[in-house]
């Protein structure tokens, strides 16, 4: 392992070898080989980064948030011309198909342009006349140095739902990416490099555990968004608060999709794999418990939701001969990630769903180390049951069967998370009343993946999201900026 | 004390005689005469309120917006015609003067008009065209039931920071005021009765501490607003991240008001006086800390505002001969508070500081049995004192001296609290640089109480605030709402 | 006629007999009696009025916002509490039912209160660093006198449109009614009086052609509100171009409502009804053309809506009999009328329409002199007829026959106007592409009158509207104030 | 004169060679060289370019906002990269300095990054229960096919005040820079090619006045974007109001820069000279006329502002000696512009204004047949004097006196035009009074050139701005969208 990449950190505006507490190897899930050391940096090594963000806030903070704009744009333009090579320095380490890596670069790219929209977006209040002769102002200021614990399912995109906005607001930033997936933000930080943001402003700290905790625990982070499990998410959540700190903390997710008697089949069938076994079902957007209302529909769904499971290519998704195709699916993350999930299958065939396809077992040839498994799929699944009330993160996915739009809202409602939801239907009353009722952050209506654009707000409700501002887009500006009010009065004469 | 009017909850539209643990005495400050008793409900008599306002949530939350404001606008109209009778009862347990109970009254006025501006404020966003034949929308729906754990030194204002807007958003309410000043909100719910909301919409609850903790710890309890001393909004505002539970959590300040050597001699005695000094100095936007720029305007401020200080009256709110002087000054709140304020000034004296107007000891005929002190100021005062660094809600006035602006805004970034801060000057980049750099959620720029109004919002940094989402105009809109977001698309071909 | 009332204009605070050309009868249409006499105001009268606005504006435009709001809050409730009141005067004088008319008092009353949410909607923008050091923010300031030319179909809400929105903005107001319809704002102008305007900020003439001339071409007025005939108010808003006035033109309509096959029956011709035969069809908002999809829906549309016409009481409003019904039509405005929507009959009759039901000739016991019309219905109309091209302002209402939703789309967009819109259907794909496709300013989805609440915008596309910015909610905000922008720096030197 | 450049007009994503009435040279008017010959496209060219924007417009209009943004943003990108290139073209032909001409650039590039946040800027409002289960929406539209006439002084910033926001927006767009720099668009519009916006989406014509009045005339454009002398703009203003179209109207100015008695003298020359002499004077946003506040402050002014004056070098910007001088002066545009200023010097002599610096007869070695005059200083000049009423375009300065605040705003308040306005204090309540108070769109507090960053609204008051949507920001977005209104109800039985 001696010619290994061994990865560092990026500090006020350069490379250095952290101080680690020890080297974890990263590895190619699609075929168990380690292709790169990541370091687990101390404390002190996050504390640097922190310092260095501290340091760069003062001037950074006072730039015309324009020009802070600038160096954003040009990162964006340089991940538009890069795309191939970053999606796939993205699938190697993920596992992820290599379109469903373009697309998350799609979107990464999204959030940095617009947030650089962050001139209008960040634009506070003027009256003119709150009494005679006395004005008022609101403004919204920069805060100082933000943290980010990012997970292992989006390695570009997520940092991004947050980094662009707090960049543009005028804070300073210290990225930790998921230390299972560290590669993809180094080659992204080597473009960071490359756009011209000055020193400090925005740094990379390697690490798992004990380095997340660092970057919450440091007195000079003003706030942290975490995206994560949620028994995880909310423990950064309380402590955050205890320590009078900012927090956006994004939790586990297990979304419905709901189809209607006069839903399409051909569209949900269609929907639904991309959306249940897209990133090997580890997406918090993805569909992973699939409702058919009534007898018929959920009887057709089934059967036609097996067949079309049966088309997913399970493969190493670089490899050449299916790297272009769409429906491909890659690994999990991790062998032990794959075995949690079968503990799961398991379970659920215990408490007595019906496991009408088995994805255990699958060899993808040439990647006996790889994690695979495939298109698993439960039917006969009632609330209640484990594996319905699970986050089961892999491509297993359970349908549920109820009688009307008020059973189905219900199952949805009744669940621990609400991230997205979906309903399928032609008619508007449903589409409505699943819209208005469902307890979920985000909605779709005939969409199977409702993860909004980046100038529209991201977050769920119940488990799925603690504290309460959601990211990207307008809504984000409240997190990363302080309102300020100002009243103001001048009197005539000489001072 | 057999015919003391003993105080009821207003529960799902109707007075109810609650489960208490006791009855608490209700006393008139100014002469220590008991004039109501008020009930400490028990948990379960809170539990009571909470479900009244959570069975009347399907029903509120869907009603049109519009509607919801009607009743809101009714409610402001009855306070506008009656403002005298219950600034009367207001100052009558409160004790403060006339003239600034009205200002409160016409505060609470305006929070309610501006809060049934919510058809307009409290818009969700449409995006036609989120991609091809695909539209976004973001929705703000009414979240529950929300709680107000209210202070005494507003006992008609501080609810109505926070109650129009949970209404006018389609939430459902229950305030439990200080049990120290409770008649005010007494008075108000009958009207309140009058105005027209359903039953259930919006709730009383009287009680103390424990009433309060039944509040939080509710499960049907959506969120909390609560106004108080710093350490006690804190362990809500952790409680409720623990519990899942929004918070706004506002605590204690210590106001600078900062004259620069050009400053109006004439003007700012003026405001401070009125700032200092009105609700006996138990206000959170009080200026209780003053700072001469140079030796000269140092000098000239600590002879001139001793010398007015000497003006304030001190008496009985309510006696008729004073009642409508605009510089009348009642008691503070108890004897309790009166003792805490006598040992505050001794340590003052003590650590070094020279006590130049010494209100202890001073006598109001007629009132002995009142918590009267007279307007106190301290000289020489440094940060680090104990008077200082310490919210002394009483009429106590230190005043410290800055060699220059730096160092003025040292001082009032430094503290532990960032409430308000005003500067006086007649210069425009001084005040620039004060309302940027200080480290105050409110700032005046020659304005003693830079308490913004309505239509504004109103919080503040560091201690003075846990939690980040403000009160007051469109600010708290969003703490109010869930945004919920849809994605949307429909497919021509039949179901 | 010796003892007929004579109105007066409201001028400067008090009623005043104007300089007239002469004095024109007021006519009840349901009776052809003369129930006053309303002056027509020369030009100087006119210019009186404009004058005193003109010199309450500097005082007015300088109150703050909040307070400018007071007022108007007040007159609203004045509005609410003698509702019933106000609707039999406007009955009487315009001849619609009276529950219409309570309607149109409730649109008048929630444009009141929505302007008064102006402390909010007229905010300005703060930018922070514009560049280093320099700030920059927009304030929207009031421009000066400004005034309203009204027809006769809304005389109490349609000044209601702008007259709060100008006030609460900080402009004084000269409001023109029709001259047919005058007794609503002489009561109204009463009720003003009462709630508070200083004296000149709101002001009243009487007049016809001549007077509204007069308010367009004088110097002091800043712009017009009309609402009219396409032709007159496109002259209009061409002359307030050449004098450099600003102008909102609100011109005719011929609106359609479109039932696609899937239609309820049962719902679409309720709304019909009411929406065709509402304020006897003298409704900008009124659907006068019905567009029926596919054979099926054609037939049972023309068979029904005619069969359901007949069920039309057609009556005095106020005859106490029928007072109440909602399903009551009033006579029109006029003789004039009358014989013109005859003579448009008698064209269809020519150019081959199929004149389903005859409303002509009617007769109403007791109200021989009113200007009755039956529900009159044509089927087998064209576009290309005179009836479909030409607003009838009468109950006439046309029926065609689309075989598909773009068929029915190039029908409503190819008419000479485009206010509103309707169409009725469940299905989600086809309310998307009516909503997105027909150049109609308001769309209505399975609502058979399209006019939006008071904090929603009104306005139309094509021949309906002139100018471009829209009455009520926030859009109207940008006509009544002028945008400045600021672009401050401050050095730290001495001047 | 066989080998000069014949330029084309740039048609449905082609250069073509376009119908003429006749060829223009191109002068560059440092030198009175000829450097290309411009086509004045005949009624029937322009008609070609507008029925290809025509063309363009559904499938662009229906293109998801997102996705109009990335050509705009890359576009940017390419101006950021190539400054040089394009700042100097443009200085060649319009004689502006090269600091002056990479200004305008860097504005250019603004105003397009601003518009690329459109995904944010054009969203529409959404209401949930406008009544019981109605909803309400305002979404915002593109409306079709937008023309521009561009006036000489800024070849390339002026349309990018328009087209970015116009193309985010979804409409059309045929631009016609002015005849007599049409070299900047002409590289441009290469750029333009370069960035991917399908064909037709955005078209080039050149031409005088007979292509600008084919422009204004085309039944299929819906709107104008205008700048110009006052005279011109306003009949092509009057002229959109008879055809229903929209129009914004920019014309004339003559900006007041008010210097106060506690005015930094240092600051204040230093920013007139910039203001006054940049783009020789040839700018709307110029400061031309200088009011000194107070006997001593005025002398000060006159002296040091003559004296400084001199300093300027004038020369043709493109000689490399002084390229990067930032003093540096060009030549005026045309010998008819020189003749026309030295008229109005000649006048300005004869009604008894102190010529204090005379610029008349400076010759520029090596550029004998350019069109130069040196910085020009009047002192004593008084309101109502021709060069000071009139809009001299050309580096003409004249200063005034006036005794006090009042009556420098009488002075500008009293002037026809009113684009800019500034004063130079350090007193925050001289600053308030003038923002507030002048009648001006856009002021400066200690700003020379108060023009607004692109995010803010740019526009004029009085006879500077006719029609009333300002350019740039998110005040545009109304000018270039249709505010359509939905009122929506579905029910729940089928169909």
């Amino acid at each position: 392992m001696a010619d290994l990449p061994k990865l560092k950190n990026y500090v006020n505006g350069a490379w250095v070898e952290p101080e680690v507490s020890s080297y974890l190897p990263v590895e190619n899930p699609s075929t168990g080989e380690i292709i790169a050391e990541v370091p687990l940096s101390t404390p002190a090594a996050v504390g640097e980064a922190v310092e260095a963000a501290a340091a760069a806030f003062p001037e950074w903070s006072q730039t015309p948030v324009y020009r802070r704009c600038i160096p954003l744009l040009r990162l964006a333009a340089i991940f538009r011309e890069r795309e191939e090579e970053v999606s796939r320095v993205l699938s190697r380490e993920q596992g992820k198909s290599l379109p469903d890596a373009r697309a998350e670069i799609k979107r990464l790219i999204e959030n940095s342009e617009v947030a650089a929209g962050m001139p209008v977006m960040s634009q506070g209040d003027k009256v003119i006349g709150c009494s005679f002769g006395i004005d008022g102002e609101v403004i919204r200021l920069p805060i100082g140095v933000f943290g980010l614990i990012a997970p292992f399912n989006f390695p570009a995109m997520l940092p991004f739902w947050f980094l662009p906005y707090a960049l543009a607001t005028g804070n300073t930033f210290v990225a930790k990416p998921s230390e299972v997936v560290p590669m993809t933000m180094d080659l992204a930080f080597q473009w960071i490099d490359e756009a011209g943001f000055p020193a400090g402003v925005i740094n990379l700290v390697h690490g798992a555990k004990e380095s997340a905790v660092a970057l919450v625990e440091h007195p000079k982070v003003a706030g942290i968004s975490i995206v994560g499990r949620s028994e995880t998410v909310q423990s950064v959540n309380v402590r955050c608060a205890e320590l009078g700190k900012r927090c956006q903390a994004m939790g586990s997710a297990k979304n419905h999709l709901v189809a209607m008697p006069d839903a399409n089949l051909h569209h949900v069938i269609r929907n639904m794999t991309t959306s249940c076994y897209g990133c090997a079902g580890q997406r918090c957007m993805a569909s992973s418990a699939i409702v058919g209302v009534g007898d018929e529909m959920y009887n057709k769904l089934c059967a036609q939701f097996v067949e079309d499971s049966k088309n997913i290519i399970v493969a190493d998704p670089l490899d050449p001969k299916v790297a272009d195709e769409s429906m491909v699916m890659g690994p999990v993350i991790s062998e032990a990630s794959l075995e949690r999930i079968h503990g799961l299958i398991e379970t659920g065939v215990k408490e007595g769903a019906t496991l009408a396809l088995d994805g255990r077992g699958i060899k993808v040839e040439g990647c006996e180390g790889g994690h695979f498994i495939g298109p698993t799929v439960f039917t006969d699944v009632k609330p209640g049951m484990v594996i319905h009330d699970t986050e089961i993160f892999g491509p297993v996915v359970v349908i549920l069967k109820a009688k009307d739009l008020d059973e189905a809202i219900q199952i949805v409602n009744n669940h621990r998370y609400g991230n997205g939801g979906s309903i399928y239907t032609s008619n508007g009353y449903w589409a409505r009343r699943f819209k208005l009722e469902t307890l979920c952050g985000m909605i779709g209506i005939n969409i199977g993946i409702p993860a909004p654009v980046a100038y529209l707000p991201f977050g769920g409700m119940k488990d799925s999201q603690y504290a309460d501002i959601k990211a990207q887009g307008k809504s984000i500006v409240k997190f990363f900026t302080e309102e300020k009010i100002i009243v103001e009065r001048w009197w005539p004469e000489e001072g």
